[in-house]
C-alpha cells in the first residue's frame, strides 16, 4: 500500500482522456447490466433488434445496477493508482447486474466460466443465464466471483465489510450500501462497526451510501431528509460524511474520483497516524454519500410516466415488449445509446483502451482471493482440549460449571492464533463463565476510557474480543470474518439468538450452494454455542425461556447443520475441538453455564461424541437383556432429571431394567438417507430397540424428536418430554415439574408405559406425586429448590 | 390538555418545598426497589436487619431502577400540572423495580392485587413475591399494571412507543429507552418512527434516552462518545436532544423538571401549530438524553470495588449477605439511608405529603386505560366480506389474484375505521396487490415531497398506511397500536418474516401470560398475511425461498396461535374475516399473491373455512366408499399441483378412487388435546381414514406435518411432500418439480403407494417421468413454463 496521500484540492482529477475512457467502461458496464436483464440473442447489437432476442420472461433490476457500476469503476482506478487491494460488497438487494457487468468486463467471469468467455457467443450465454431458469439470480449470490455479499441480505452489507476487515490491515472493504436496506434495523446499527475497528492492526471500510432514492415503490427514508440532517447522523454515528451528488455523468466523474482520492486520503492518514504511532484510537473515518438517479441513463419516461430517477426504475423499466413495437423501439434505443460498436471490437470483447482501465490479477475485485476465503484459510493452531479436562470420577458426584474450561480453551486458541481467531458475545462472555479468555486477549475498545474501567473492565484498544448488544452485527462480522478465510466462535444467550434466525437462514443458504461450486474453497464452520439455557431461565421468566432456535436450524441443508447437546464439561470440550476444525458447517451447541453435574471422563467423552449418542452403560442394568424402557437424556438438564428418574425407579423397582442412553449429536436422530450425521436403522434399533417404550427427555420443544424420529421403528413407543412454553417466575426443578421432565414425572411417564410395572406402581406413583408436591411446597417457601434436588437423591 | 406553554426560562422550576417532597417520593421509590429484591420480611426495617430477613437466593436489577423511577416521579408532576394523559413504557431490562416501586407508591398495585394493599403487611407480600417463585418477574411483565412492554424487549421500546401514540391525539407516551438496547438494531432505527408521526392526529412520544452507561460487564457505546457526537446522532435521526446530567439528586431535580418543562412545551408549540394551521409537517420533536449513574444511590463501593456508576451496579450489588454480616450491615445502612420511617406512617403507609404528588385516578401512568387497551377496544365496523368474493364457477377454471380482493375489503374497513385501523407493510402492499387502500388512505410520508410523487407516489401527510422497509420496527408499531385497544393487518413477504421471529415469540409469550390475567381486557389479534411465498419465489431464487416462519408459530401457546392457509381468493376472504374479529390470538395467514386458479364460491369457502379442513367432493370419486388414497392439499400451489395430480390420476387409472382433502386451519391436524382447533381423533380418522395411504401435500417444510400429526391412527401412511431447500432460479413448475410438490411427482407416489397399481401403473409412472423431464427442458430453454402447467391439463 503507498502511503502517498493524493492531493485532495484538485478539483478535476480526471484528464480528459481518462475521463473520456472510464466513461466509455461505465457504458460498457451499463449496457452489460441491461443487456442481461432483456438479451437471449443479438448481444452486440448487430442486427436490428427483435422480439425474438429478447427472453419471454422479463427479470431482475435495473435501478440499482448503473450506480453499482459507477463504484467499481471508480474504485478500479484508486486500485491502480495505488496498488490498493480492495474488495466490493454490494449491499442493495437484486444489484447483481451493476456488479456481473464489471467483473466480467475485467475478465474474471470468463476465467470461471470458461463458457461465458470474452467475444460474442460468450456474451450471448453471460446475457441469457441471467435471472434464466438454471442460471444466476439477481443478487450477487455465491456463484458471483468476488462476492462474499449477497445483497438485499436484510441489511447486513456493513456488518459483512467489516468482518472482512477485520485483521486485514492492507485490505479495502468498498461497500455500496443502499438507501432501502438502511431502513432495516441490522443496518442502522452496523454503522457503529467503525467502534471496533483498531486501525492499526485492521483494514479500512468505507461505506458508499447509495442514495438512489427509491425502494420497490416508496421513496427512500434518507434520501428525503436535508443533506444537513443525514451529516449530522452520519456524524453521529461517528464517520466523515462526504456527498457526490448529481445525475450529468461526466461532472459526476470528476466529482466522485476527487472524493475517492479525499476518503483513501483520510483512511490512509488515519492508518498511518495509528500505524506511525504504535496508538490505536478511534478513527472517525470517511464514507461517501453517492446521490445519483435510480435507473441512471434508463429510459427516462414509458408511457408517459418518469422512470429514470423514480421508483418505476426499481426493476423491468420497459416492460411488455412483445407485441408492443413501440416499447421494442425505445429499448433499441436505450440500448444503442450506450453505442456498444464503440466499446466491444469485432470479436466481441472490449477494446484494449478500455481493458487496460481495469486491474489486473488477484487486484481485481472479482478474482481478491480474500473474496474466497477458503484459499487464505489456514487451520487453526490447536491445543490439545483434553488437557482442559474436567476430573470426573464416579459419574454425577462431582460437579463444574460446564462452560468455564472452555473459556480457558478459547483463551490458548487466541493465544496461538492471534491474527486469524475472534471471540463475539453480546455483552455475556463473562456472564457465560468464558471471562478466562481476557488473561490473552482483551474487550476491544476504542471509544472513551474511565478510570474504574481499569477494576475488572477487560477493554483494550487492541483487544480480540468483539461485544456489542447487537447479535445482528456481531453474526454480520462473523461472517465477514469467516467467508475471508478466519475463524471464530459466537456464544449466545438461548433466548435471544432468534434475533439472528434470518442470519443463520441466509448463511445456511449460502454454504448449501457454495458446497456445489468447485472454484469455492471452503471456509471455517460458524459456531455458535448456544448458553444461558431455557431450564435455567426459571428467575428471569418466561420471556427468557425459548429453545426454539433449533426448530429454525433443522430445516436448512443437511450438509451444511450440525447441532450438539453435550451434556457435560468433557463432551463439550471434545464437540468444541470438533467444530473448530470442521469447514462449511454451521455448529449449534447447545449447553448451560451453571454449575452442573459430570458424567464422563474425558476419555469416555470422545468416544461417546464420537458416536454422537449411545448407552451410558454404568446407568443401565439391562445388560445382556432387552429393557423394560429406554430412557433417554438429550441435554445438561434433561439428562440429569433423566438419570435421578433412573436412579429412583431402580430403587422402587428391584427387578426392573432400564437402558439409559444420552444424544449429544442431535441428528443422529434421523435416518441416514437424511441427514449426513443420521444414524442407520438397524443400529437405532439397536439401541432404542424395536418395541420397548422410549422416555425421552429433551432440551427443546419436544415435538423436535418426532419430526426428526417419525420414520424410525419404534415411533410409536416413542414418548418425548420437552419444554412446552409452561413457566414464570420459577426455581430450575419448579420449572422442570411445570414441564414434565422432572425426575418425578419421568419415573411416572415410566411406570404408566411399562404394563409389568402397572399393577405393583400404584403407590410408588403416589409417592412420586408425593415427593413433586413436597418439592414445589419447599421452593415456593424459600425461594430456592431443595439442595438435594440439583444432584441425584438416590445413588445408582 | 392545556395549551399553555410552561416558561423554558426558569432555570430552578421546583419551590424548595416541592423539591424536598419530590425528592422524598423518590427516595420512597429506591427504597421499594431495593426492599423488593432483598427483603422477605422486616419491610419497614422496623427493627434491626437480620439474616432472617433476607431473601435465600437473589435475585432482580437495581441497576437502572433509580432512574426509571427518576423519570416516573417528574412526569407524575407534569401530568398533575397539566391534566396531561400518559403512559410510560421501560425499555431497560429487568428495570421492574424502578416501575413497580411508583406504581405501588400511586395505589394502583394494591388495587388491582388487593392482597398486596397500603400496609405493612401489603408491603412484605409485595417485596417477597418478586423475582420470587409464583411472583412477578424483573422486566414489566403483563403483570404489571400500566404496562404494555415488558423491557430488555430487545429493542423495541420506542416502535411499541409510537404504536401507542398513533391515532391518540391528546397522549403523551414517556419511553425510557436503555442505552443496552440502543444497540441494537431494531431501537438504532427505530428513532425514525418519528417521521411517520403526524402532530395532528397522533400524540406524542418523549425519548428519555437513559445513558447510565454500562450493560452487564461493558459500558454502552453511546455513553462513551462525546455529547456533542450524541448530540449529532439525535439530530441526525431528526430529533432535538436535551441533556440532563448528573449524580447530585437535588440538582438534578431542578435539571430535570426545567427539561421536561421545556419539551412540554415544545411539544405542544409542535402539535399547536399543526393543530392550528390544519398542516401536518414533520416535528423535530425533543428527546431527552438522561446521563445518571448505574444504580444511583445504591452502595458506592463493595469490598474494594466500585459499584454506584460502574456495571457492578448492573444486579445485585451486595451479595453474599449469608455469614456475612459486614455485608448485612453495609445493606442496612443503605436501605436506611432512604429513611423509611420519614416515608411511610404507622400502618406502612406513604405519607400523605407523598402521596399527593401522584396523579389520581386513570391520570396515574400505572392506570391508564391505554394500557390496558381491551378495555378502550371496540369492534371494527366490517364490511360484508361476501361482497368481495371471486365469481368461482366449475372449480378451476377461473382465475384471480388471490390478495387482491382482499385489498378492496382492507380499504372498505379503512374507510369505515379511518380512527382505530392501519395497515402495515415493508414497502411491498403494491407488490402484495393490496394497493386498492391507497384509494381511501395513503401511505402517511412528512419527508420532503418532490412532483413526481404525484404520478403514482401514492403518498399523503394524512395516510393511514404506514410502510418503512423494517420488518421490526412495523411490526412494534403494530404490537403497541393494538396493545392500546385498536385494529390492524401486517401484510409481509413470506422469506423476511423471519426477521421478526422473536418479536412474534415475545407477544406470543405477552398474550399467553394476559390470557390468565383476569383484569387484563382481550385486544384484537394479530394478523399476518405471509405472501410473496416460496412457490413464487423461483425467480428471486435460494434466498427469497423459506416457509419455515410456520414452524416458530407453532412451538408458542396453543391458546394464542393460528395458521391459515386459505387457497383461493374467496376462502382468504373469510379467514381475513375472521382473523379480524378475532382477539389475543396471533394470525398467521398463508397466501400467494399472484394470479391463481379458484376453487370454491362464496357459500362453499364459508363453509369450509368454518370446518377448516374438508373433503373436496367435487374433486374426489371415493363417495360411499373407502379410497385408495386420500389427496391433500394445504396451501395455494400445493393444492393445484394435488388436484392436477388427481385429475391425471383419475384419467389414467378408471378404477381409482381418490378423496381429495383440502386443509386451510393447519391446527386442525394436532389432536384436540393439544389445540383448541385440534379435530377429534374420531373425526380426523373419519377424513384420513385409518389405514389408507395419504399423500400431503403441503406449502412449508414437510416435516412440520409430521410434528403435527404424529399421533393420528393413521400417521404411519401419512407421506408429505413440501419444500425441502431445493431451489436457485427456476420456474414456477421447475421449483415444485425439485422438491417433489409437482403434478408428476404426487402421482408418482400414488402409483408406489397404492398396491393395486403397482402392477398396472409401470407405464404411468414413466409416462409421468416423461412429462416431468419435458416441462423441464421447455423452462430450461424458454425462461418459462409451457402455460398450461399453470392450470390442469387434464379435466376431473
Amino acid at each position: 500500500m503507498t502511503a502517498q496521500q493524493p492531493d485532495s484540492t484538485t478539483p478535476d482529477p480526471l484528464s480528459a482522456d481518462l475521463l473520456r475512457k472510464m466513461n466509455a467502461y461505465w457504458r460498457a458496464c451499463n449496457y452489460l447490466a441491461a443487456g442481461m436483464i432483456y438479451l437471449r440473442d443479438n448481444p452486440l447489437l448487430r442486427e436490428p433488434l427483435q422480439e425474438a432476442h429478447i427472453k419471454e420472461r422479463l427479470l431482475g433490476h435495473w435501478g440499482a445496477s448503473p450506480g453499482l457500476s459507477f463504484i467499481w469503476v471508480h474504485m478500479n482506478r484508486i486500485i491502480r493508482a495505488q496498488n490498493q487491494e480492495a474488495i466490493f460488497l454490494a449491499g442493495p438487494g437484486h444489484g447483481a447486474p451493476g456488479v456481473l457487468a464489471p467483473i466480467y468486463l475485467e475478465g474474471t467471469y470468463s476465467e470461471v466460466y470458461p463458457n461465458k468467455s470474452e467475444d460474442e457467443e460468450g456474451l450471448q450465454a453471460f446475457f441469457k443465464q441471467f435471472s434464466f431458469p438454471g442460471g444466476i439470480g439477481s443478487h450477487c449470490t455465491p456463484e458471483t466471483p468476488g462476492s462474499i455479499h449477497e445483497g438485499g441480505e436484510l441489511g447486513y452489507s456493513i456488518s459483512h465489510a467489516f468482518g472482512a476487515a477485520f485483521d486485514n490491515p492492507n485490505l479495502l472493504v468498498v461497500v455500496a450500501v443502499g438507501d432501502g436496506e438502511s431502513e432495516t434495523g441490522p443496518l442502522a446499527t452496523s454503522w457503529h462497526s467503525s467502534k471496533f475497528l483498531n486501525p492499526i492492526r485492521d483494514g479500512a471500510v468505507l461505506p458508499v451510501l447509495h442514495l438512489n432514492g427509491y425502494k420497490i415503490n416508496n421513496p427512500t427514508l434518507l434520501a428525503r431528509i436535508p443533506n444537513e440532517e443525514l451529516a449530522s447522523l452520519m456524524r453521529g454515528y461517528g464517520w466523515t460524511p462526504h456527498f457526490v451528488e448529481g445525475d450529468d455523468p461526466l461532472t459526476m466523474h470528476q466529482l466522485m474520483a476527487a472524493t475517492l482520492d479525499r476518503c483513501l486520503g483520510e483512511i490512509h492518514g488515519i492508518q498511518q497516524a495509528a500505524r506511525t504511532s504504535g496508538e490505536a484510537t478511534r478513527g472517525h473515518w470517511p464514507m461517501i454519500v453517492l446521490r445519483s438517479p435510480k435507473g441512471w441513463t434508463g429510459p427516462k419516461e414509458v408511457d408517459g410516466h418518469r422512470v429514470e430517477g423514480f421508483w418505476r426504475a426499481h426493476q423491468v423499466p420497459l416492460a411488455g415488449l412483445h407485441n408492443n413495437p413501440a416499447h421494442l423501439k425505445q429499448l433499441e434505443d436505450w440500448l444503442r445509446s450506450y453505442k456498444p460498436e464503440e466499446l466491444f471490437d469485432d470479436a466481441g470483447r472490449l477494446i484494449p483502451e478500455l481493458k487496460e482501465l481495469a486491474p489486473t490479477g488477484n487486484l481485481r475485485m472479482s478474482a481478491s482471493p480474500h473474496a474466497n476465503g477458503g484459499i487464505l484459510r489456514r487451520a487453526l493452531r490447536m491445543p490439545d482440549f483434553r488437557t482442559y479436562a474436567a476430573d470426573v470420577g464416579t459419574p454425577g458426584t462431582t460437579r463444574a460449571m460446564n462452560t468455564k474450561p472452555l473459556g480457558a480453551m478459547l483463551r490458548d486458541i487466541m493465544a496461538d492464533n492471534m491474527r486469524n481467531f475472534r471471540v463475539f458475545g453480546p455483552d455475556e462472555n463473562s456472564s457465560n463463565k468464558l471471562d478466562a479468555i481476557y488473561a490473552v486477549s482483551k474487550k476491544l475498545w476504542l471509544c472513551d476510557y474511565k478510570p474504574e474501567d481499569a477494576d475488572g473492565g477487560e477493554l483494550a484498544p487492541d483487544g480480540r474480543v468483539l461485544e456489542m448488544l447487537s447479535e445482528h452485527t456481531l453474526e454480520g462480522w462473523y461472517e465477514g470474518y469467516l467467508l475471508t478465510g478466519r475463524h471464530g466462535f459466537f456464544a449466545t444467550y438461548e433466548a435471544f439468538v432468534h434475533v439472528i434466525d434470518s442470519m443463520y437462514n441466509q448463511h445456511a443458504k449460502w454454504l448449501a450452494i457454495c458446497n456445489e461450486i468447485p472454484w469455492r474453497a471452503p471456509v471455517s464452520s460458524l459456531n455458535l454455542l448456544i448458553t444461558s439455557t431455557v431450564w435455567r431461565q426459571d428467575h428471569n421468566g418466561f420471556t427468557h425461556q425459548d429453545p426454539g432456535f433449533l426448530d429454525v436450524v433443522v430445516n436448512k441443508n443437511p450438509h451444511v447443520t450440525r447441532i450438539y447437546l453435550p451434556p457435560d464439561v468433557n463432551c463439550l470440550l471434545s464437540t468444541a475441538d470438533h467444530c473448530l476444525r470442521s469447514m462449511n458447517n454451521i455448529n449449534v451447541i447447545v449447553c448451560d453455564k451453571q454449575d452442573h453435574l459430570q458424567y464422563l471422563s474425558m476419555d469416555e467423552a470422545v468416544k461417546h461424541c464420537t458416536k454422537g449418542l449411545g448407552i451410558w452403560e454404568w446407568a443401565s442394568n439391562d445388560q445382556g437383556a432387552e429393557p423394560d424402557v429406554v430412557m433417554v437424556g438429550c441435554g445438561d438438564i434433561p439428562t440429569k432429571e433423566a438419570l435421578a428418574a433412573t436412579a429412583m425407579l431402580r430403587e422402587a423397582f428391584a427387578d426392573i431394567k432400564i437402558r439409559f442412553v444420552n444424544v449429544v449429536d442431535l441428528f443422529r436422530m434421523q435416518p441416514a438417507g437424511e441427514h449426513p450425521h443420521g444414524l442407520s436403522d438397524a443400529d437405532f434399533d439397536s439401541i432404542f430397540t424395536k418395541n420397548r417404550p422410549i422416555i425421552f427427555n429433551f432440551h427443546g420443544y419436544p415435538w423436535l424428536i418426532h419430526r426428526l424420529a417419525y420414520r424410525r421403528t419404534n415411533h410409536a413407543n416413542l414418548h418425548v418430554r420437552g419444554y412446552k412454553e409452561k413457566g414464570n417466575i420459577n426455581t430450575p426443578l419448579e420449572l422442570a415439574i411445570s414441564n414434565e421432565i422432572d425426575r418425578f414425572s419421568l419415573a411416572i411417564d415410566v411406570i404408566n408405559r411399562v404394563p409389568r410395572l402397572q399393577a405393583t406402581g400404584a403407590h410408588v406413583k403416589q409417592r412420586l406425586r408425593d415427593l413433586q408436591i413436597e418439592a414445589r411446597a419447599y421452593a415456593f417457601e424459600n425461594g430456592i429448590d431443595k439442595p438435594e434436588f440439583d444432584q441425584w437423591t438416590w445413588p445408582l
